[in-house]
């Protein structure tokens, strides 16, 4: 008897309707004799609904109680998902992220799993229920309710296909699978069938917001298989496995675009070992993810060092780096908030030598001025001004895929 | 140093601007050197709001997914009440009735309280922060949550202000206190300052609907004092203790009208041992409460049995019926759903005889016709129609206390 775990988003099951269209989907799944495990996040912007109520009881709520708050919308989603999984006469039972023994460390707000205990979910299968688990929430060694952050839904759903062992793990979502860029902006873009997961990690990381990077990154050491597919209609959806090199005969898979980019510059920084780690030591203690990091030739034992961080993050990183420029003796920081990154992913690129040349040249066509440069295994990421992102991405379209 | 615990009821808690009012209130407690642990209800007519989604999917939700959906109306009040108590610099902490060991049985919508194991309540308020735990739900043994049906709020208060030896514990309504009958229906009547465990429990029973009547035999039990106050002034509220006859000049305490009731009658029940176990222990299977039992005189082997039960349960109560009638050999039922319960109520009327004879006469000048009398050590109730309840209430009131 095969396992399938099924997570289904937001806005999947922001109706009534919607949720009962979920229900049929699930006893299908299940009248083909499977066994079946639904994760599914809050419905509609229920988050962000409790969100504003928040807001308007304080400016700065505190994340420990935020998670208790926030972890209420999910909870809704999955009595009401049981009882419409019910009344198609099929037996469920509803969980919530402590009940699936989902045990997360104590960071609020952006928890990660520690170690799933599958006592009740196993017990509970072992009836023969339909499983429906609240996503993106945990419980930590202390016992209190933690959030794994937005999206989190998708790391739940693959640590429980990977704890339980599940034949697939399928992430229901309002798109019909992973294209070569965003449709809505590209319209020559096509679907890929099937792609790697290092290709998925690069693309969930850099904008296609398709799945969460956590959950790639789960769902790879892990080795479980994922299926990403729509929730509206019957498409096939694009299979995320380990690479399969015969089968990549294109060196780029994807192209993307990130608008929420901020980057920071510290000029001036004394040129001596450990210097880095006070700087980036000081930021991961503030829970601020640094993404790009470029540092330059030294030059009169100095260097300036140059980094992104989400827009989000921007208002708490700027005070932290205040403070280190004063300790380190750096001369200065600047900061701009209106820089997008552009990328082109592929598993293929590291046998095929010019890749980055090609990208470069497509952006000079256009009179795209490169910024900041990164590049991976299976990417080359630019930071550029923001108001030229979507040329950009045609641009890159064009010369790698059309 | 007391412990104080308070109750806050959903219409205290309605909006941001009242969950703002009630901090101030809970920080004031705090700030006289007290430990605070409050328990809040959900917010307004959030409980009904999340009927409405559930009854949206199906018809006939089971009761333990309404208790998984249901549950998160009060998780939302804590958290928000815990961010209002925090910005008034005040530390605070949320707790779900699991999280606060309120352990219950596993009858789901109409749990009851199996035990409190008070120790993580303990361990925030050595660390003097204000609890603020989750009304109305407890976990059962197995993991589920439960909730303990309407009103079970108060009983979710007295139970942990009994469980932590509190000073006091405080209800907070939208009234003043316990009055003499409904002030909007009479405006003469009057606030008792110190009521009597055994009046209130009747009145609790009886349709004030100040307090929730499991929770008064609770705070009995237990000896938890309560003092019943509202959240929107600073009146001096009703405290509820142990009776002190030299207080109790008065024969009645109040009077009290309760429209949600239906009366159920059943002919020519056969006259053997045992029978009206038959009925009514298969009423009680179903959950059913049925509050007046009245049996009359046996003639020819039989009698008629009549009884009462809320309006709302006397749908499921029917089919029951029909089947013990049938089993038991009886000669048919009857109901009626258009019948009210008026009551007289005071600890002084055991030693005062022809309280009850004032009452019949009262009713009777207003020729107002009794259809059942039952009767405790401290009360009188009658089953009469409907429509002329508020015009018996105003009769009583007049009778005994103008």
């Amino acid at each position: 008897m095969q396992i399938i775990v099924q997570k289904y988003g937001g806005s999947s099951i922001a109706e009534p309707e919607l949720i009962k269209n979920i229900a049929r989907r699930v006893v299908e799944t299940k009248q083909k004799g499977n066994r079946v495990v639904v994760v599914v996040s809050a419905m509609g912007d229920t988050t962000d609904e409790l969100l504003k109520m928040a807001h308007q009881i304080t400016a700065s709520p505190c994340d420990r109680e935020l998670d208790m708050l926030l972890s209420t919308g999910e909870q809704i989603s999955i009595a009401l998902l049981v009882m419409a999984i019910n009344n198609l006469g099929c037996s469920a039972v509803s969980l919530t992220g402590s009940q699936a023994g989902i045990v997360t460390d104590d960071v609020h707000s952006k928890a990660r799993i520690m170690k799933i205990d599958p006592d009740r979910v196993n017990q509970e299968l072992e009836q023969d229920k339909v499983i429906v688990v609240a996503g993106y929430q945990g419980i930590t060694e202390k016992g209190d309710i933690a959030t794994l952050g937005r999206g989190g839904s998708d790391t739940t759903a693959v640590a429980l296909a990977a704890s339980l062992k599940a034949n697939i793990c399928e992430i229901y979502t309002d798109v019909d699978g992973v294209y070569t860029a965003d449709p809505r902006i590209i319209p020559q873009a096509f679907k890929h069938n099937f792609i790697s997961y290092d290709e998925m990690l690069e693309l969930a990381s850099l904008g296609a917001l398709v799945l969460q990077p956590r959950a790639v990154e789960f769902a790879k050491n892990y080795a479980v298989p994922l299926l990403i597919r729509s929730s509206f209609n019957d498409c096939a959806g694009t299979l995320v496995g380990e690479v399969a090199t015969v089968e990549n005969c294109r060196p780029v898979s994807g192209v993307t675009h990130d608008l929420n980019v901020a980057k920071i510059g510290i000029f001036d920084v004394p040129d001596c070992p450990g210097i880095a780690k006070d700087i980036f030591q000081c930021l991961a203690d503030e829970q601020i993810n640094v993404d790009m990091i470029i540092q330059g030739w030294v030059r009169d034992d100095r260097n300036d060092i140059v980094f992104t961080v989400t827009r989000a993050d921007l208002e708490t990183a700027l005070p932290v780096v205040e403070k280190i420029v004063r300790e380190i003796g750096a001369s200065g920081f600047v900061y701009n908030d209106r820089v997008a990154k552009v990328s082109i992913v592929g598993a293929g690129m590291i046998t095929n030598s010019g890749v980055a040349a090609d990208m470069f040249k497509a952006l000079a066509e256009e009179g795209i001025n490169i910024e900041m440069i990164s590049t991976s295994e299976v990417k080359v990421s630019c930071v550029i001004d923001e108001g030229q992102a979507i040329k950009a991405v045609q641009a890159l379209h064009a010369e790698f895929f059309e």
